[in-house]
């Protein structure tokens, strides 16, 4: 190999699990039950003998199971490997790290660009909506059949930071630690509204055809333009100051035309041309509404997920990042002062950070030291 | 009448005054010479004898020139009813008050929706881009016009703002005063980054057409995306919370569909809708470009409109608002420290405010008593 791995996993590969075969079909949070389920994931390190050490990675929204390592030694790594691999805060020496792409992503899982094995042909809009709760139930299917039924952590960002609350809520004995990174226990008005505007901008692109364009053009504008929506939304007026600036792409001035002119510009539409490559606008929509429904009502105290985490051994950590204005920090703490008024061992840590919603994807030594010390307590206790 | 237009101006019409008739035509930041150059504009009040009680106020983005009153009795009154006409802040009783459309704009003034003389068609993309400067030497003209020479203050809101500033940087032996509300005086590349997503959504329509679509079917999908965009920045998560929360349009759960679902969708949807009944796509492309152009570069020293502001004897007052994210604080607080620096007469004033950039155009008492405390203070100098 000719790349350095000696702080990487190495080759990797993805692998697949299908369950929900009939008459066991997998029932979702909409009463739909849905058959057969697949799930793309990964796994790194190895589990131990009483099966104490494993760590679920949670994605985001338009994540992967491809966590760390390589798929060949041309590709580029996976998207945390900064965090994930031997000697690393979430160190595969010492634990067993899954992750899989979420049900209704078009990662490898099932999900509107998948086959409907009812027609034989691409389920598109047919395909059900799912929820974070059926992600996580999904994700529960297959630790079960990697012999999995307890985990030392769960841990994820922004979506995957929902999936980490949720999994705490919907099953409260079954984790040692939870670690929930930029992340909400409801999605706000706000972060629905550049959701909905990102979805319009798909449905608005002819190509997309009522989701049915899979044998013919793809809605590349629509999903380009709403890609760009959301990538504003992961920075932060500071961080742009710093990378972008008023700065032209060519010198000398002024254009005067509506050719790509500023940085910023030209930044947001390689973004959207790179996401069209590889995601599907489909399973966009399918996820961006699964972030919009979440919603764990922690303030409601009759609420299920309230009552469950009152009752988790859990440890949580909550991190939030000061520029981050997606999921800011006083949603993050609202989910602290309520693990608190639980009598539950939460802790909460706010990074100061530049980087906006983006920083927990980057490398920084605070939230390397966070993990690494949240993880290693727990694999003391 | 049936309206109570007892603090009204009452019925009013829109004008229009044209210049620019070669061989004068008017030459722009481009260096583009446009011929002839037709302004819309309305005034209220009565200029008084010696000519020293004249306001322009300058419009937002997509604003026009229809300020205070009713075109109709079945009509909705103007943008800014709540703060112009008799008693009111801007007091129609004392002050004689003017507002054009700005140029490049679709609301009666010269932009791409215009005729092209030179064609007889519609102008569309071979209409030239403009600057705020150039939006402000226009309106020089319209002053000339009417035969003022001297204005006792300036004033506009965020794109109005900007004019506002540029004023007294282009003319800065013309006013009493400026007072430039919720603005900035450089762009910023998140703003920048907002219009562009905007104008991209806008250009992927496949009836824009490359801007050739006066004759045929308008580019209304990617028109009413664009507002939507823009409209999320004129609000604040703050206030969404307030105005939406998570509220479904419909009650009794997820509808698990890609229907309007939530109320923030539904009110965004609206305003999309509306938006496009009024206003010229084209006209969205030369308005956000002019924006994303603005920058007074006052932080330097050698820039001419620091060296004019440095001699200007006007009085500034700026004004921002605690939740507008668009032109945020910081941004204000730059140019009044600027001005100070320069040893000019400028306060500064932040409001408490949930409701975002739009809270200028919202009625507010600690706004009305700026604005009025303002204008009097000038006028009793």
């Amino acid at each position: 190999m000719t790349k350095n791995t000696t702080a990487s996993v190495g080759l990797v590969r993805t692998q697949f699990f299908t369950f929900g075969h009939k008459p066991e079909a997998m029932v979702l949070d909409s009463g739909v039950a849905l058959s057969p389920v697949t799930l793309a994931y990964e796994t790194y390190g190895a589990l131990n003998a009483d099966r104490s050490n494993a760590v679920l990675i949670c994605h985001a929204l338009t994540g992967d199971a491809h966590v760390a390592g390589y798929h060949s030694d041309e590709d580029k790594p996976g998207w945390w490997e900064d965090y994930v691999g031997p000697g690393k805060p979430i160190d595969t020496d010492r634990y067993f790290v899954i992750c899989s792409n979420v049900l209704g992503s078009c990662m490898g899982s099932s999900g509107p660009a998948s086959l409907n094995p009812a027609t034989g042909g691409y389920w598109g809009l047919d395909f059900p909506l799912v929820t974070i709760a059926d992600m996580v139930r999904a994700q529960r299917e297959l630790l079960r059949h990697l012999g999995i039924e307890h985990l030392l952590a769960v841990i994820g960002g922004s979506l995957g930071g929902m999936q980490a609350l949720q999994w705490a809520a919907s099953y409260p004995d079954m984790m040692d630690g939870v670690l929930a990174l930029a992340t909400t226990s409801r999605h706000s008005p706000q972060a629905i509204a550049f959701n909905e505007v990102a979805r319009q901008s798909i449905m608005s692109d002819p190509h997309w055809n009522g989701g049915d364009y899979y044998d013919a053009q793809r809605p590349d504008l629509g999903l380009a333009v709403a890609r760009m929506i959301g990538h504003i939304t992961y920075l932060s007026d500071e961080s742009m100051h710093v990378k972008f600036g008023r700065e032209l792409r060519h010198g000398g001035g002024f254009a005067f035309n509506f050719e790509t002119e500023f940085q910023v510009e030209s930044y947001l539409h390689h973004q959207g041309k790179k996401f069209v490559e590889r995601f599907d606008a489909n399973a966009f929509l399918y996820v961006t509404k699964a972030a919009d429904y979440f919603d764990l009502d922690l303030t409601n105290s009759d609420s299920p997920a309230r009552q469950a985490l009152g009752r988790t051994k859990a440890r949580f950590l909550l991190v939030s990042f000061t520029s981050d204005w997606l999921y800011p920090t006083y949603q993050s703490r609202q989910v602290v002062e309520v693990l608190k008024q639980l009598g539950r061992d939460a802790t909460f840590c706010e990074i100061t950070a530049a980087w906006g919603h983006d920083a927990f994807l980057l490398p920084g030594t605070h939230l390397e030291t966070a993990i690494g010390g949240f993880l290693g307590g727990l694999h003391a206790r």
